[in-house]
C-alpha cells in the first residue's frame, strides 16, 4: 500500500478545516495513508502510476466520525421497540446478550456494523462493548477505523462471568491491542455510573490513565439516573457530574456519552476538566429520555461529537439520519429555527468528533498530512438538486445511501456503493 | 396497458388491510391497473402473459402517501434554510417566486419532485401550489397519483396576478382536469387563515363543495398564526379552528395541513366536523413551529395522514425519514417512548393518508379491487438486519432509497432503482 498514490479530481471539495472555504472544483491527491495535497482548480492525473477518479459531479469530504456505538448490538436491532429504557435495557437488551451473544457472535455482528457504517458514510467510530477482542477482528477485517472499549460493568457480563476480573479484562484488551493496529485504538467503556460501583469507576479511570486510553461512560442519560446515582451517594453529589467529578473521573480523555441531564453547574464542570461529549439524538428520543442542551456545551466551547448509539436504540448507524434529526431536535427544543445551523451539524459530525476522540491531529478535516479518510457523495440523484448550501444539503436532504466511495487510511473500502470486503 | 398483468411472488407482504396480518410469503396479482389478488404460498408464476417478479428479499407494501407538498418548490430546496418561518416566507421564498417561477419551472421543477417521490416509494402525493395546470402536466408524465390544488390568496401569485381572480383560476383548473387522468384528482388550495380573508375562504369553500373535491389550506401551524388571525376577527372566535368552523369551512372534504396549535376544544370541532389532519413533523422542527398533537388527533379518531410540506422547508419529499422523525418527535413531546408506535406511523403514511385525502376506496392497502400502487423494499443491505418486526424495520432503519420497484396503477415507475420516465 506504501507509495500507492490517488487523485480525486474536479470533485466540489469540502475539507472542513476551520477557515477553509468549500472548493467549488477541488482536487485530492492521496499517497500512502495520508493526503499529500488538496488543491483548488488542480488536477493530478498528469503522473503516472496513480488511480484516478474523476470528481465531477461528487462532493468530497472527511469521513464521518460517529463517537458512539455498540457495534454488536446490531443483532437485537428492531428486537424491542417503543418501550421504556429500563425495561428494554433490563428485559430485553441484558436477557438477549445473556443468551445469544459469543464470541464469535460479536465479531460477526460487529463487522456487519462496520459494513452499515462504512456504506453511510462512517470512516471512524468509537464503540463500546463486551468480547472487545473480537470486536476488533471484525473492526480490523472491515477496514474502518475505531476507538474500541471494553466494556466495564458491576454484573456479570458478556465475556466477563466475574465482574471482580472487568478491568483486568479492559486492561489484557489494551496490552493486546496497543499498537497491533494503526486503525484500531484501545479503550475502556465503563457502561454507566449506576452499573460501576465508584470504586469500579476511579480504577477503571486509574488503568485507563495508566494506559493513555480514552475512558468512555454513559453519563447522565435519563433523569432516573440521577435519583439512582444520587440516592446511593448520600447526599454528597447533587448531581451524576458532580458524583464522577468527585472521583476523579473527569479529564481530557474522558469521553461522556449523551449527556442530557446536565446543568450550568456541570456544564462548568465538564468545561473546566476539558472532558468531551457525545450527543446521540435519535437513541434519546427514540427512548424519550430527554433532550441534550448540546448549543451549551457548544457554546462553553467544549468538544461535542455525535453518535448513533447502539443500532438496537436507534435503530440504524447512519450520521446522515443523525446530523438531520440533531439539527430539527434543537431548533424544535429551544423554539428557534436559526438554532444549531446545518454547518455546525456537519462540524460535530466531523472534526468536533475527531476531538471529542482526540484523533483531530489525524482525522477530521481534509490537510495535508491527515489520513485519507475521505467519502464522496453523489449529487445527481434529484432529492440532492438544486445544492444551493452543501452543508444543508448534507444535513437536510442527503441520505447515508448517497455515498458512493469511501476511502479509510488511502484504500477505498467502499467503491461505487459496493462494500469491498 | 389494459389486460396486462404482473405477478410477484414469495414476497414478504405487508397488507396495511386492518386485521390482516403479516405474509412472511405471499404472492400479489395484480391485472391492469387493480389489485386481481393477494394470497399467502401462492404462485402467479404458472398462467402465460405475465411479468414475474421474484419477491425473495423483498418486502412488498402499499405505496406511501404523502399528503402535503409543493411539487415545485423543489427548486427553492436549500435556498435559504435555518431562519424563522416568517423571514424564510415573506423575504426569501415569496420574492424567489415572484422572480423565478414561470408555468414551464413550474411543470419542470413538479416533475422533479416527482422523481424523488416515487424514488423513495411514494405513490400519490397531495399538492397545493400554482400554475397547477403546469404541476398537473409534470405530474401526469412522471406517473405518481396526485391530488393538485390550484393555489388561493389575497395576494399577487404565480399566475394568478389579480388576486381577484383566485378562485375564478382554481374553477378553470379543476374544470379541465376533472376527467382527464384517472391519477389527478383537481382540489383547490387556500393558503391560509392569514392570506385569504374570510369571504376568500368561504367563497372557495363553496366552490370546492359545489365541484365536490378537496379543499386543503395550511391551519395553525405557528403559535403566531393565532394571534394574526383572532386580531382581525375582533374577538368573535378564540381559536384558527372556531374562526374556520364559524365560516362553515370544515367538513368532510377539508384537509387541515399542520394543526400544530390546537387545543381540546379544536380536536371535538374537527372531529365532529370530519375534517382530516396531516402531520408534517420535519417542516415543523425546521421551522420551530412547535409539535403538534397528533396522538391526540388519533385518540379522537380523526383520520390523520402524513406529509413532508415543500422541499424548501424540510428539506427532501422522503416519507421514510418523515416516519422515523413523527415516531421520535412524539416519544420526545410526550417523554414516552410508548408513544407512536411504528405501526402507527406506518398506518399514517399508508392508508390513514389514503382516508384523509378520501381516497381510501382505491389506495392505501393492498386488498383485491384497489389500484395496483405498491412498493418493493430490498431487504439485504445491511441496515435492514435482521428484522424482527417489520413496522420497526420501516420506521426506524428503512431509508426511500431501499425502495426499489415502485408501480402505480398497475405499471411500473421504478423498477431496481431507475425512474423509467
Ligand atoms: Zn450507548
Ligand atoms: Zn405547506
Amino acid at each position: 500500500m506504501e507509495g500507492h498514490t490517488t487523485a480525486i479530481n474536479n470533485a466540489m471539495v469540502i475539507t472542513m478545516e476551520p477557515g477553509q472555504p468549500i472548493l467549488e472544483q477541488g482536487s485530492i491527491l492521496v499517497e500512502g495513508d495520508c493526503i499529500a495535497d488538496v488543491r483548488a482548480g488542480s488536477d493530478f492525473s498528469a503522473a503516472p502510476h496513480r488511480d484516478i477518479i474523476d470528481g465531477t459531479n461528487l462532493l468530497v469530504m472527511p469521513g464521518l466520525v460517529n463517537c458512539h456505538t455498540h457495534l454488536p448490538m446490531s443483532l437485537f436491532r428492531g428486537l424491542a421497540d417503543d418501550l421504556p429504557l429500563d425495561v428494554w435495557l433490563q428485559e430485553h437488551m441484558f436477557p438477549a446478550e445473556a443468551a445469544q451473544m459469543t464470541p464469535a457472535v460479536a465479531e460477526k455482528w460487529a463487522f456487519h456494523s462496520c459494513g452499515e457504517l462504512l456504506l453511510s458514510g462512517t470512516t471512524c467510530c468509537c464503540d463500546g462493548y463486551f468480547y472487545e477482542d473480537h470486536v476488533a477482528r471484525g473492526v480490523e477485517r472491515s477496514g474502518i477505523r475505531a476507538v474500541l472499549g471494553q466494556g466495564v460493568m458491576d454484573f456479570p457480563a458478556p465475556g466477563v462471568p466475574d465482574p471482580g476480573e472487568n478491568i483486568a479484562v479492559a486492561e489484557k484488551f489494551i496490552d493486546k491491542w496497543k499498537d497491533k493496529n494503526p486503525r484500531i485504538h484501545p479503550s475502556v467503556f465503563c457502561h454507566s455510573p449506576y452499573t460501576c460501583c465508584a470504586d469500579t469507576l476511579k480504577k477503571a479511570k486509574e488503568m485507563a490513565t495508566s494506559q493513555a486510553v480514552l475512558f468512555q461512560i454513559h453519563v447522565a442519560e435519563t433523569r432516573n439516573e440521577m435519583a439512582l446515582v444520587l440516592s446511593s451517594q448520600g447526599g454528597r453529589a447533587s448531581s451524576v457530574v458532580q458524583y464522577l467529578d468527585g472521583l476523579d473521573i473527569l479529564d481530557d480523555r474522558t469521553l461522556m456519552v449523551h449527556c442530557v441531564w446536565l446543568d450550568k453547574e456541570d456544564i462548568g464542570i465538564v468545561k473546566a476538566r476539558k472532558s468531551s461529549v457525545v450527543h446521540c439524538p435519535e437513541s434519546n428520543m427514540k427512548l424519550a429520555s430527554g433532550i441534550s442542551p448540546v448549543l451549551s456545551f457548544m457554546a462553553a466551547g467544549m468538544d461535542v461529537g455525535l453518535g448513533t448509539d447502539g443500532s438496537a436504540s436507534n435503530n440504524n448507524l447512519d450520521l446522515f439520519s443523525e446530523m438531520d434529526m440533531a439539527a430539527k431536535l434543537q431548533k424544535t427544543a429551544l423554539d428557534d429555527p436559526c438554532a444549531l445551523k446545518a454547518k455546525s451539524v456537519v462540524e460535530m459530525a466531523t472534526l468536533g468528533g475527531a476531538r471529542a476522540l482526540g484523533l483531530d491531529r489525524h482525522i477530521g478535516s481534509l490537510v495535508v498530512g491527515k489520513k485519507a479518510d475521505l467519502i464522496a457523495i453523489d449529487l445527481r440523484s434529484p432529492h440532492l438538486v438544486p445544492m444551493y448550501d452543501p452543508f444543508s444539503a448534507l444535513v437536510y436532504n442527503a441520505r447515508g445511501s448517497d455515498v458512493i466511495h469511501v476511502m479509510v487510511d488511502g484504500v477505498f473500502r467502499i467503491k461505487d456503493r459496493v462494500w469491498g470486503d
